[in-house]
């Protein structure tokens, strides 16, 4: 048990990360009260009845009313909407902090609708499975994961220390970075990944020639790792997308390049281009083991014993 | 253990995929006497001291004498080669088999220099790691995965039938199918998404604007998963990208048109078209964990516990 950070956390939205910030934050004592809200009936239904919040409320406004950190984890894309809603609400002093993908929109939707005395400190956990809503939360996702605050220019530094505390206290290790920053990094890291897989899998789905079934038949051949990361939650990732426009197009500009210069050495039968290529991406691989972003066991795509840990 | 099958396995290469076959072979009792040959002397060295053969060889066309089952288990640029000097010295009624991950230019390359009374069945186990060598392999790589024949029309079905046997106790899952198609369903389920993987690394190596130490870092976010694939086999994928040549481009092309519409909805913020496109491809998702070659086990990318089962 950590010292109790703060008394009341509201949880706008209680998906995979809302629940596990609820799981993480009462095994660790960090708040006294959790309240929370969503925006679907069934969801806050699900929230009361397991008690991952101590009490759910129809409304943001209502969520956040008394509460010292609030905590917006909904989709980026209703961000705009959600801050001027409890704007009026917020309490001087609170620390209002996010978990969504994309940075630079939510300083843009949500700063206008703060009021003074209240710190926005918007931040990312760079963590989550391809499984969502809030029976998919458990208190150790965050455990060795990095957590990105991107505090705008004149933060409270107390504000930024508190809530690096806070997610230090859910096992993450803590880094700032600017705005616009975190996403270009995240750009590469995650949201090209991810239109990528998104792409691929369609594109198998549309074929004549393959059937449907010899594609999951024979997925093992690497398709089926790409299907895991176009399994997450659609919502939140088309709202990435409209969100970090301008970051996601630069990198798919280059990765349409590369893989034009990919294309024509298969063309041409250019097979020492082909091998340099491969032999580079190789070691980039071994760094991010040596990096402890990855456990360097074998398992073959099936995590057969993979607990919940 | 099964019965004996086969009197003298030679293997020709002896990395990843031989050598697991070699230890599941032995462990289940279906040959012999297990030779092998490889082009390295330092994979030869190792097989003889870790006792993965009975007997090691400095040539393929040594390593044949007296085999009923040859297993050519090496990057499938070299085939034509092997084939030109193994053919003289193979006994009839012989079955010659490859684990290559390409077909079409296996009976291309392989067919000419076969001799009367020799049995040439393609095949190909759907099965890998991103490891490679002979110290990687285990005995139980194939279970539950499919492994795919190829026989030209024509071929003694008593061959096939007990090549299909020896697969089915190496643990796989065995179909037989036309090279041409095999190429097609391939390049789809496993080619086209390591040329990706292998690209997006590229492009994220190549950035000026995000440091390589934060794509390292914050490769949690999806990237990491494409690093896996990206570690595979230089050689191996060199020579798969050079012989399944016209199924890749025609998957390729297919990936570049979806991909347009992609970056045309991100371009136009158009949020209907992205969620459309994510809703679809999170069904196939979930008939891959149906279908039994996914276990639907939560496990966050770390595969903690996770032994070589």
């Amino acid at each position: 048990m950590a010292d109790q950070l703060f008394e009341r956390m509201a949880l706008i939205g209680v998906g995979l990360i809302g629940s596990s910030i609820a799981h993480g934050a009462r095994r660790q004592g960090l708040v006294g009260h959790i309240s929370a809200t969503a925006r679907s009936a069934k969801t806050r239904e699900i929230v009361a009845k397991q008690g991952i919040a101590d009490s759910v409320f129809g409304s943001a406004a209502e969520a956040v009313a008394g509460a010292d950190l609030i905590v917006v984890c909904a989709p980026v894309g209703v961000f705009k909407e959600i801050a001027a809603e409890i704007g009026p609400h917020l309490d001087p002093g609170a620390i209002i902090t996010d978990v969504g993908s994309v940075k630079g929109s939510v300083l843009r939707d949500m700063a206008p609708s703060m009021p003074d005395g209240v710190h926005l400190v918007p931040g990312h956990p760079v963590a989550g499975t391809e499984y969502s809503g809030p029976e998919s939360g458990f208190s150790e996702l965050f455990e060795g994961r990095w957590c990105i605050l991107t505090p705008p220019d004149g933060t409270d530094q107390a504000a930024i220390d508190r809530l690096t505390t806070f997610w230090q206290a859910l096992g993450s290790k803590v880094e700032v970075m600017d705005a616009k920053h975190h996403d270009l990094v995240l750009a590469i890291t995650s949201h090209l990944p991810h239109l990528i897989a998104y792409n691929i899998v369609g594109t198998a789905d549309d074929l004549e020639t393959v059937t449907e079934t010899e594609v999951i038949k024979f997925s093992a051949g690497g398709f089926r790792d790409f299907t895991r990361i176009a399994a997450s939650d659609p919502t939140m990732w088309r709202d990435v997308f409209l969100n970090n426009r301008d970051a996601v197009l630069e990198m798919l500009g280059r990765f349409n390049e590369d893989l034009s210069v990919l294309q024509h050495a298969i063309r041409d039968g250019d097979g020492d281009a082909l091998s340099a290529f491969f032999n580079r991406t190789r070691d980039i691989r071994r760094e991010i083991i040596d990096a402890g972003q990855e456990i360097d066991v074998t398992d073959f795509g099936r995590h057969e014993g993979a607990g919940d840990s």
